[in-house]
């Protein structure tokens, strides 16, 4: 049974919060449960669950896992248990807007019961809301975006916008997916995604299983490629897009910089749960990473001990260098953006 | 002794040939001695030796070791052997200019002999000629690129073009070498280039060990640090010039296109064996490397299963995206060119 979950979910709850350990992919599809908010927080924190709507949904089942774990039957002191596991996991990956987003509307739901009961059961009831409409929402986009491929398109993606980075279907990979489904040929540059690889081992692997067409690249090909005709257009996904900058994977911009200096089109795709037009770009907060992602993989050392490393998850995009906003109500073309 | 000699140099002979295995690196600086064609051929495709004007020097003592390896007395049967020889070498990597242009110029030096010993004496000569002028060269490129650097720069780079790609000293690192010795303070953010990680491997390594300043970053965030104001310049090699365009290390045309994109200066350091003014782009093959250096690192799977790759080992960036190319001549404009 879990194992047919995994084909199609990328979190859910089964008697307690599941996900599927993506820093396992692509050796093997793993599910795993979570026995404690210490062990969800290390699961985000090493991106075992990762992609903005996954983490969104992540959230609330984070507030529904703190609400069934406490032994508390007091609904006043329950209540604060999940404010605090809510503060938990918001701090635990900075950039990712969805994450506070998803905890914020579980406990909103928790905080309108008075029983501790109703608290669990309405923290878990709002995760799995949270979970279908997701799926939903990306089936929504996938449809609208597809409106924009052409068949026989070849398109640069960067890190992973599938649905491993969602609870199904994807954002930038379900408007591929949903082109497809349209009878469109697409095919699909994946870049490798340093340092973590989620090109590698996410992407190019959810392509696969689904028979799609994928063609593995370093990032650093992505310019090359441009030049020689052989991309049509770029789609990414966003970890938060605010009044003026798309936050996504770090390389992102360089994509979006050459895009424009080949006339192509560079599409973002993303759910409105991604978008913080209260903030610009500048009050955002780049998450660094640690120096041991480039400094090794799997014991072989590939810098000199103790390197200066500069690792930042993320960059940003001014928004007019992106042709146009893909979302569930429809493609937003900069300065235009969807109203919130 | 091996080891003071690993130090300043490269590639070396005595009593046969000698080099460092750059695959080694960071781990350890290991000498090798290359005891056959076979060894030295297989040393240039793994990248244990790598950089254009080592390989120029490689190149020429190929024909040094092929001619001192053959048991013939014949001179002209040994000079049929060399040219056999010199054929390998040169298919070893096809797009490095400098492979070709060190094994003809042993080739000559050895045909212009008419016996056996003559012919054995005059390759090694050739060799050792090459290789000092190759350190004298890059001296002078140095002195004259580094007037372009001003005190405080904060200079990217890209790949290996440091004294480990030379028989010493180095060509966009020997710049930035020239620099430091004239009392400049620079800088240096070493991309760390994948697939093979010369940035991080090699080019951070060497800086680390003469005390030179440097951050390790991934070859994605260079547009990112543009942006951010803290780019100066950027200053890489070059495997081959044509009259049209600079080929090197695969990203190299990225960070030209992003450097355009934030007016910064462009430059590429070559000697003038890299250049190759007969022939434009069109000519030139880029070598396309094996699919496993993406999927795969000291065993741990990156990518699924027989994931289609697409690995060039170089691109073009044309010639209108570069500020200047620092040459032993002096800086050339382009589309002003050395006089070759």
């Amino acid at each position: 049974l879990t194992l047919s979950i995994c084909d199609s979910r990328t979190i859910w709850w089964d008697d307690g919060l599941w996900l599927i350990d993506q820093t396992r992919l692509p050796v093997e599809l793993k599910p795993i449960k979570m026995h404690s908010m210490k062990e969800l927080i290390e699961a985000i924190v090493t991106l075992r669950v990762r992609g903005a709507p996954a983490l969104g949904a992540a959230g609330a089942y984070g507030i529904a896992l703190a609400a069934q774990l406490s032994p508390s039957d007091n609904p006043f002191e329950l209540l604060q248990e999940l404010e605090i596991a809510g503060q938990m996991i918001k701090s635990a990956r900075p950039t990712a807007v969805n994450l506070s987003w998803g905890a914020d509307r579980a406990l909103k739901a928790a905080a309108s019961q008075d029983s501790a009961q109703g608290i669990k059961e309405a923290a878990l009831r709002e995760a799995e809301q949270i979970a279908e409409e997701d799926i939903a929402i990306n089936m929504m986009l996938g449809q609208k975006g597809a409106l924009l491929l052409e068949d026989g398109d070849r398109v640069l993606t960067h890190c992973n916008a599938g649905r491993l980075a969602c609870v199904s279907w994807g954002t930038a990979l379900g408007v591929i997916r949903s082109a497809v489904q349209m009878g469109k040929e697409i095919h699909v540059y994946a870049c490798e995604t340093r340092p973590l690889h989620q090109g590698s081992r996410l992407t190019a692997w959810e392509l696969i299983q689904e028979g799609l067409d994928v063609t593995l690249i370093c990032e650093s090909a992505s310019g090359s490629l441009m030049r020689q005709g052989k991309i049509d257009k770029a789609i990414v996904g966003a970890d938060r897009i605010t009044r003026d900058a798309v936050f996504n994977k770090i390389g992102t911009y360089n994509h979006a910089v050459l895009a424009r200096a080949h006339s192509l089109p560079f599409y973002v795709a993303a759910p409105l749960s991604t978008f913080d037009l209260k903030h610009s770009e500048m009050d955002i907060t780049i998450e660094e990473r640690g120096a041991e992602e480039l400094c090794s993989i799997g014991g072989v050392q590939l810098a000199p001990a103790n390197v200066r490393v500069y690792n930042p998850a993320f960059d940003a995009t001014p928004l007019d260098l992106v042709t146009g906003l893909i979302t569930e109500k429809g493609v937003f073309r900069p300065p235009l953006m969807p109203p919130i």
